[in-house]
């Protein structure tokens, strides 16, 4: 688990002034990464990048190379801010202009008097990209090699991803358990490590947490192996016994 | 406000596996976001990095010289996971032990006899790092050049970065106004754009939303100068008029 594997990794690209100015906050970003980790794959890195041409080819040129699978989310609506595929279709060396199945599923999903200027911009999408349909709103998403493009919409990025699952081949399902004791970090700091010392495959995570006026730490215990992470988790629990420490919760 | 101004940009570094799994959202770039701009700073590109040194070295050393201000959140407590601290001394290749200053103030704030090794290790930061004090919590953040170093729990960040407004020296404040209107971007799609391509020093955002069963779109301008922000308003207004659009909110 420490180290990066290649062929199971991803990055998202979320492309928006709007989440830079603080405006709006993300919400595709956990969930993308929760639904990738069911298929097996770990998501390794997230950028967030302004509506600007040489960010977004610049950006994608560099992820491309480095992980398996490149989600953007954000820029392919019906205006001017919305540059995704234009961008993706520069990063490629690929004509952009209107796709022919595209254009046929909006022009159906409006109706021939409906389909404005705006709307017919949505067909525009690079040469020979695979679609992703959407079942929400017509407008789909599209693939270029290892870069998937959906929109920034969380209810609409929601009801595209599923039809992909047969597009991603992950590896094992990263799978976690985690403990919630009553203590600070400070107090469990060099137990902890000396148990993630043991298991190199594992990943520990340590978390503080402030509810209801009370201190608490989860402890997250991560691996592809649930025999490995009961084994580790029989550790931590031995640990929090002998510090006397409380549970307050196990999932 | 279309070319990234570098005397007056940022970039947010998140280091944190939590947050790639999905399993905590993040809080503080849009708090971040919203303060710099309060400031006259631009966040032109956030980043979510994992918890592995060779990551951290990697992406500090590319944005470091790309960006006039560097945050960084996360990685600063007293776990195993806990590694900006030890990364950054890395990246700047300055000695990594204990700082005298925030040895001090930890041993203040514990007292002697609970100054535990877990808590010693928050004293550990790269040597002659500039320390952010941290009214909540003691543990301090530190800054080395252009980098600052916060941790990742919302509200002791928040805590900590006001003291810091006389550090950061930004340009001119970033103004924005929003109109909400009862339409679908496709609609204003195009009409928009001819604003946009006559106001070169505004960025105008276009942002579709559904709530309580009805669509809507928030047209976000923004710029420095609020005369020019007035203008191009006056210009969307008239196109809503002229369309017969429904206003829902102004602000």
């Amino acid at each position: 688990m420490k180290k990066t594997n290649k062929k199971t990794n991803a990055a998202i690209i979320v492309i928006g002034n709007e989440i830079l100015s603080g405006r709006t906050k993300d919400e595709n970003v956990s969930f993308l990464a929760k639904w990738l980790n069911s298929l097996g794959v770990r998501v390794a890195e997230v950028r967030i990048i302004e509506d600007k041409e040489e960010s977004i080819v610049s950006c994608i040129n560099e992820v491309k190379k480095k992980y398996k699978y490149i989600f953007t989310t954000g820029g392919i609506g019906p205006t001017h801010d919305d540059i995704t595929s234009k961008s993706i279709a520069k990063t490629f060396k690929l004509k952009y202009g209107f796709h022919h199945e595209a254009y046929d599923i909006l022009e159906k999903y409006y109706g021939k008097n409906k389909f404005n200027i705006g709307r017919k911009k949505m067909a525009k999408i690079p040469d020979k990209a695979k679609l992703i349909y959407n079942p929400s709103s017509g407008a789909p998403g599209f693939i270029v090699e290892n870069v998937f493009c959906l929109p920034g919409v969380p209810s609409i990025l929601k009801s595209m991803v599923y039809g992909l699952e047969n597009k991603i081949k992950g590896g094992k399902k990263i799978l976690s358990k985690t403990i919630s004791v009553s203590t600070v970090e400070s107090e469990i700091a060099n137990s902890l490590e000396k148990i993630q010392n043991t298991y190199k495959n594992i990943e520990i995570g340590s978390y503080p947490f402030f509810r209801l006026g009370k201190v608490g730490v989860s402890i997250v215990i991560r691996a592809t192996d649930i025999d490995e992470i009961n084994e580790c988790c029989k550790q931590i629990l031995n640990l929090i016994q002998k510090k006397k420490i409380k549970i307050i919760q196990r999932k």
